[in-house]
Formats: structure tokens, sequence, C-alpha cells
């Protein structure tokens, strides 16, 4: 197994081919792990400029006076090979190599790719690369990517095969306030693949939950024995795109994958007890489901919803999933019998017909959560009504029938209702180790996706559509069975 | 056919059981209609109180001196079948009953419904509902539901046999400026059915595309020969909602629809040229995107992407959708060859590698729509790169590094650019008559995710993920699929 350690926490780095506020590869990357805040020591390495932000800039790494963990090239790919006899003069064991011109360029570029390998070999180099995007460990302060995203700090280590892919994936990370550990585009996989990648997050303790995005292996035998172990320790979310011939075809002309023996591999994936995603917003989410949530012990759901209509959606979507909707136990219909109007449901999904009463609203979670009848809950409507149902308020207020201070009471009202019922849902998950998926069907562009509190065990994940929950719930489900099959 | 022209287009407005300012349901429709801007004449009807935001309010709909359109009963059950009596006395022929306690609520209901319908027979009303979250017509200015959403004026009319589900439609559409016509909730459907609103929207001069959320109807054969001959005329976007066994269960004991032999209608929808959507997301969204975009003539996709892995992930969603990816025509090839590195991908998807030349971008959209190889375009990540890049510009003018005068030019340019591609996919797709969809792979929660321009033919959508354009476009391309069969 490779020692990536220092490569993912370094204490010193050099940008090789570095810049200032420009839109050149060697500026992006520095500026980058400037303003991302790196606490270690950061040198500029330029053949034309004395400083960089005001530090120092070298003309060679050799020059550098103390010691350098990690280097970042950024220049052309025909200085590259002699930038690396540098690095291997002044003992940086660790470098990532941005500039592209290699292999994906045809038969020159092969050429340096093959010098390139050959030299890591020989002298000890965990190259990143070529051809990538970049690495970050955000734990770390280190933001090390061509794009700047700024994600939360949190459990989820991304392996992207397409630096592209990754770092969208890392901007919607940002803007769904989904925590994120570590960043890694393989690019060309020259020197470290994917699989080495794979088997330093299954032992880093920072990772809680590996996503990637796949396009193609060349060791496939080495990379699902790899998975597998991994999977029995923490979940691997993965996407592989090439699946069908077209989407082979794009993935053989991007990056030289071959996708002819993939189905198989596919298929051989599941058994490894990778949890599959079918696109990238799926990736994402999944990812943040295991990272948030307590697994279902199995797959019997209690739905819980304020309008009629948001239960049979659900219903639907959590059966063409192979989730159970098991009825309500008899205990459960007498509970909610003194508390709804007489001609509720009394059936799973529970109905709340529109009262808008909050205190039962946290009533009516514990009752389904603590009943041995539900693995799971999915909560629809309850999160998000407060800030529907204020709306008339907010037109009356408008139209000048109503104090400031009338509305400004409500506002804090309704935030603080939705506050106190996920406050409910993250001590009911810890109480009784069950996963409850609150659906808001009322989000606004800037509400906050996900939930925590100070000392939480879990975070709570508030989801816009009710088809993604179930989703997260059945894959959640499917890798608890995954985990029992093996013992575990 | 029902005449259900004074429903939609009233020129006067009784609403009984209004209130003002409080979050009773009379108080939040008429709320509603005034602060909604409806043009024509409003009347309070209140037992307690003599003026509602400042109008007059009367006791009764007979004391009102002028003539009454339409009237909204938001009063309880038990005083419905009085009031309606004296609506009919007033000669007023379209009434909203928003009131809830009928069949919904078990016997005592059903018996007032019964009475209901008699009377609605009896006396040539058209009634809505009841138990229903209301109706609007956004073009008309009225905006008569218990949700206040706001969205812009379109050509999507929407009838939803949930309240709930329409309403957050509704609101989602406002979100993301999705322009609705107008919006019935059918509630119990104890005289108007969800075919009688079928037939008057297809009529409907403003009405261009129909959204449909079904749980059940009384008439199927009725329904299926007026979805079939408005299908003919305009796209019918449908969501069937208990299309399984716990689905069905809930669909029953929230509206009393039957399940059972749904699963052949929903087989016999699909041959009158609905579109089906599996949930409330999938059926706004392919309503917007026929209200948009040109239909395709074949189902042969070119893709431009400015990274690679997003060509690939989208290759894959086309393919698994029925979708064509033929190869780039050699007189393309050489096109393109002038343009790009010489290592470019010369097939399709064609990758831009990352190429920020946006003059090229607007070229290399033409080249694709242009050729007789394609009948529509993806295109990945062009809108918004601007937008994504201007990231590191923006790191460098929070280090102190670029002149604020620097920065915003930049922003002005990013948003400029993304304007003048938005502006060159309008042109393009009415030169040639063939939709292009834009993805943005960083679509941040404030953009705008439709763009039109005045005298502009179509409307172009933003997506935010390649899997819904893919979805949207193989969709398209079937409706058309099914007007050619029939000669159209």
């Amino acid at each position: 197994m490779k020692n990536l350690d220092t490569l993912f926490y370094p204490d010193s780095i050099a940008v090789i081919g570095a810049g200032e506020a420009s839109l050149k590869w060697g500026s992006i990357i520095i500026t980058n792990i400037l303003d991302g805040g790196f606490k270690g020591r950061v040198y500029p390495v330029s053949s034309s400029r004395d400083t960089i932000y005001g530090l120092k800039a070298y003309k060679s790494v050799t020059e550098i006076p103390e010691r350098v963990d990690l280097a970042y090239i950024a220049t052309p790919a025909s200085t590259v090979m002699g930038i690396l006899a540098d690095c291997a003069g002044k003992d940086i064991r660790n470098v990532v190599v941005i500039s592209s011109g290699f292999s994906e360029a045809g038969a020159g570029g092969v050429l340096i790719e093959k010098q390139l390998i050959d030299f890591a070999a020989g002298h000890s180099i965990n190259i990143v690369g070529p051809n990538t995007m970049g690495m970050s460990n955000l734990r770390w302060g280190l933001h090390g990517t061509g794009a700047h995203p700024r994600p939360a700090i949190g459990g989820i280590s991304i392996i992207a095969q397409s630096g592209n892919v990754g770092n969208q994936i890392m901007l919607w990370a940002e803007l769904e306030k989904i925590g994120i550990s570590k960043f890694v585009g393989s690019g060309n996989e020259a020197v470290l693949k994917v699989e080495d990648f794979l088997e330093y997050f299954n032992r880093d303790a920072d990772t809680r939950v590996i996503l990637l995005y796949l396009e193609g292996v060349d060791d496939g035998r080495r990379f699902l024995d790899i998975a597998k172990s991994t999977c029995l320790k923490k979940p691997v979310i993965a996407l592989k795109a090439g699946r069908t011939e077209g989407g082979g075809r794009a993935a053989h002309s991007h990056t030289g994958a071959m996708a002819g023996s993939f189905n198989i591999f596919e298929a051989v994936m599941k058994q490894t007890g990778i949890t599959i995603a079918m696109n990238p917003t799926e990736l994402l989410e999944l990812a943040a489901v295991f990272d948030s949530f307590p697994l279902p012990r199995g797959n019997r759901v209690g739905i819980i919803t304020l309008g009629g209509g948001w239960g049979v959606i659900t219903a639907d979507e959590c059966e063409e999933r192979g989730l159970d909707l098991p009825p309500l136990p008899e205990s459960l219909k007498r509970l909610f019998d003194s508390k709804l109007p007489a001609f509720w449901s009394r059936s799973n999904p529970v109905d709340l017909v529109g009262q808008p009463d909050h205190a039962f609203f946290k009533e009516a979670i514990e009752v389904m959560v603590s009943s041995d009848a539900y693995d799971a809950i999915i909560v629809l409507g309850l999160i998000g009504a407060a800030k529907f149902g204020i709306r008339p308020i907010k037109s009356a207020h408008r139209m000048g029938f109503l104090p400031n201070e009338e509305l400004r009471r409500y506002e804090n009202m309704s935030r603080e209702i939705d506050k106190q019922i996920l406050d409910v849902i993250l001590a009911l998950m810890s109480k009784y180790d069950k996963p409850i998926y609150p659906v808001s069907l009322a989000a606004f562009p800037d509400d906050e996706m996900t939930y925590t509190k100070e000392g939480s065990r879990y975070k709570a994940i508030v989801y816009k559509t009710p088809e993604m929950a179930a989703l997260c719930l059945s894959k959640q489900y499917r890798y608890r069975r995954f985990l029992q099959t093996h013992g575990k």
C-alpha cells in the first residue's frame, strides 16, 4: 500500500508555474491554496516573477531553502520532466501534475507520460495526474484544485476520474451545505490509480464515506478487492460513466477507458457492496445520506404527511424501490385517533390532513419512529409547512393590513418551528438509532438543506423531493443488507 | 361540453366566509385575490364583519347590489347548501367550494355532497370541489387558491386532484421562473371532473400545455377520449399517482380513487399521446420544456461539452432513453479541426477540452445545430462556465490583489457571456426549428433558469443536470412521434 499521508497532509507546498491574479493554471492553483487558508508554508516557483502575492518567488524548487512536502506542477508538458528531476533533487516525494499534454494528447504525450512513470518508479515519487484538476484536503486547510469550490468540512472523500465532474460535485456540495473531507482528481493515473486512493481513504479516519466518479480502471481485479474490503468498513458510492455504447465510446475518447468489459464489471461492482449511483446528482446525495443518517435495520417504512397527495406519490416511490409500507399497528391507530379528525386515514401513510399543530408534528414523528413496525420514517411537508403557510400573512402585510411586528412574529415563529422539528428529528434518530428522512416541499433556494447541532451524533438532510428521499433510503437499506450478509 | 368561460374569466367575485389577515380559509382566499391584483369587483361576505380590507362586507350574496360571476365558499360544510341556495337566487353560475367535510369525511359528508350534486344539476351551476385548494387564472389576474404562489404568466395550465401537490408545483414554478396559465384543484370532483377541465383547456387559447396530477378518474373511457383529442392539439403531461399497491391504497384513502384497474388504464394512457411523468419534479419540468422548445424531428442528438466527463455521463443518459448519438460527419470534423487542439475527440460528444473561447462556443453550437445529422443539441457547461471560471478571480480579489473595478469587469463579462450564449441559442432554435438544451453545471440558487427575449418564438430553459435535459428531450421526441403517427 502506498503511503499518501504527506501527499494529503503536507506542511509545505511549492507551486511551479505560479502566477498572480490571472486565469492561468499556475495562478489559479496558488490563489486557491492561499485564499483557501492553507496553514503551512507556500513557495511560488516562477521563471518570470520575483514575488507572487507578496511571497518570494523562486526560479526552481532547488533554490527553496526549506523542506518541501508537496509540489504542484502547472507548466507546459515539455518542461515537466526537467522539473520532476529538480523535485527529486530536492527530495520532494509528492507531486501533483496539473499540466495536460500527456497520454490524452496523442503519441508525443504518451512518450512523456512513459518517462514520467519510469521516473516516479525510480525515485519513489507519488504522482497525482498528469492532466488533473488537483487535490484538496479541507480539514487540513488545503484547497489545491483548479476550480475554487468552498464546501463545508465533512466526512465525504471524492475520487474523480474527471476533475471537471469532481469539481462540479464539490460546487454542488458547497451550494447544498454537504460536508467534504478530501478531493482528488486522478487525471491520467500515470502513477497513482483510483485503487490507490480508495485504499488510502479506506484507512483514513477523516473519511467516513467515499464518492467515486469512474470511467474505467486498469486493474479490475485489484479494484474490486479493495472496493469490497473498503465497503465492509465504510460506504463507497460510485457512478460508473460509459455504461452504454455511446457513453463507452465517449469515455474512451475522454480518458481512454475501455467500455466493452464494463457491463460485467458493473454487475460485479454491486457484489462488492458498492452503492451504484446513476448520475452525479444521485452520487452526491447518496454520499451525503450515508454521512448523515443511521442505517435502517430493515425495509419497513412509515410515512407521515401533511397532504394526502404527497403520501400517495411517496408510497409509489418507496414500493418501486423495494421498500415495504406495513399497515399501521392498532396501538398506533388508537394513539392518532385522539389527535386527528374522525375521518383520518387510519393507515400508513399517516395523513395529518393539514392540521397545523406543530406540537403534534413532533409527537407524531416519535409515535412512528418508536414503533417496532417501522425501520425508517419519511416525514413529508412538516418542515417548510410554516414557511409556506406564512405567505398569506405576507400578502396581508403587503396590502398594509398587518403590522410589521406581527409579520416578524410570524416569520420568527416559522423559522423556530422548522428548527424545532429538525431538533426533534436529530434527537429521535439518536434515541432510536433509526433514520428519519424529512422532505420539505417548500424548499426555497437559500434554504439550508443540511442541519446539525453541536454534539449531535447524526446530521439531518432536508430533502427537496420525495423521490430522492426514497432513493436514499432504499440504497441505505441495501448497504445494510450487504453488511449483514457479511456478518457485520 | 361545459362552458367554463365565466368560471375562469369572471368580472366579479364574492368570497363567502371572508376574513382579514387571519389564517382561516376565507381570509386566505380573499387575501390572495386582492393581493394578487384581481382587476374586477370583489365582494366579501361575512356573518361577523362590516368591512374586510376596507371593502364593504355583506351578510349574504343576495345583498350584493351588482351581478356576481363567481363565488368562493369557505364556510363549514353544514352551511354550504344554504349558501348555494343563496347563490342560485343571485344567479351565480360558478362556485368554488373550498370547504372540506364532504365525501372525504365519512357518511355525513357523503350525504351533503349528494345534495350538492343534485342542486348543481338542477340549477346549472358549475361547481369546483368541494374540498379544493381553489382555482386561479394568472393572465386574468385571478389568484384564487389557499396557497399564495406567484409564478410568472405562461402557457401551462394545471389540473390537480390534490390541491396540495398542485400548489406546491405552482410554488416550484415560481422558484424556477416557469410560466403558468391556469390552475384548478379539482377536489372531490362532485360536479366538475378532471375530464371537464381537460376539455376546457383543450380549447383554451391561453393554454399551450396541460399538466395533470391524477389519482383516479370516474369515467375512464371519457377521460381517454378527451385526452387523445387533446394530445393531438397540445401536449398533456400527467403524473398518475397510486401506481403501486401501496400507493394505490394511499390514493384510495386520500381521494377514494380505485387503484386496481389503473395499471391497465396507465398503459392505455400512453396510447392517447399523454406524456407520463414519474414524479412531480418531472411533471413540471416536462410541462416547461413543451412550453419552451420546438419538438425534435427525430431522435439523433449531438452533444457539445466543455469537459469530457459530462459528455460521457450525458451520452449514457441519452442512450438509455432511446436517443441516438450519430458520429460526427466528416464535414463537421474538418470545421472543428481548425478550431480545436490537435488531440480533440473528433467524435460526438464534441469535447471542447476546456477552451474558454466564448466566440467559438457560439460558433460550435451553430455548426452542430445546422447539421442534417442531428435533430437536437445538448450543450454542456458552456452556460455557467464563465461564472465558475470567475471564482479564482474572486479569490485573488478577496486577497486584495485585484482592484474592485477589475472584479466588476469580470463579473459583467461573465453575465454578458451567458446572456450572449442564450441569445444565440434562442436565435438558432428559431432559425433551424430544432431544440437546443443548455445544461449549466454551475447553477447557483438565484440563477434564472428560464430565459426569453421580447419577440422570441421560443424560450430557453437552462437545465441543472444532464439527466433532466436528456429526459425532456426523449419525451419531446416521443410526443413528436405520436403526432407523426396521427398524420400531424
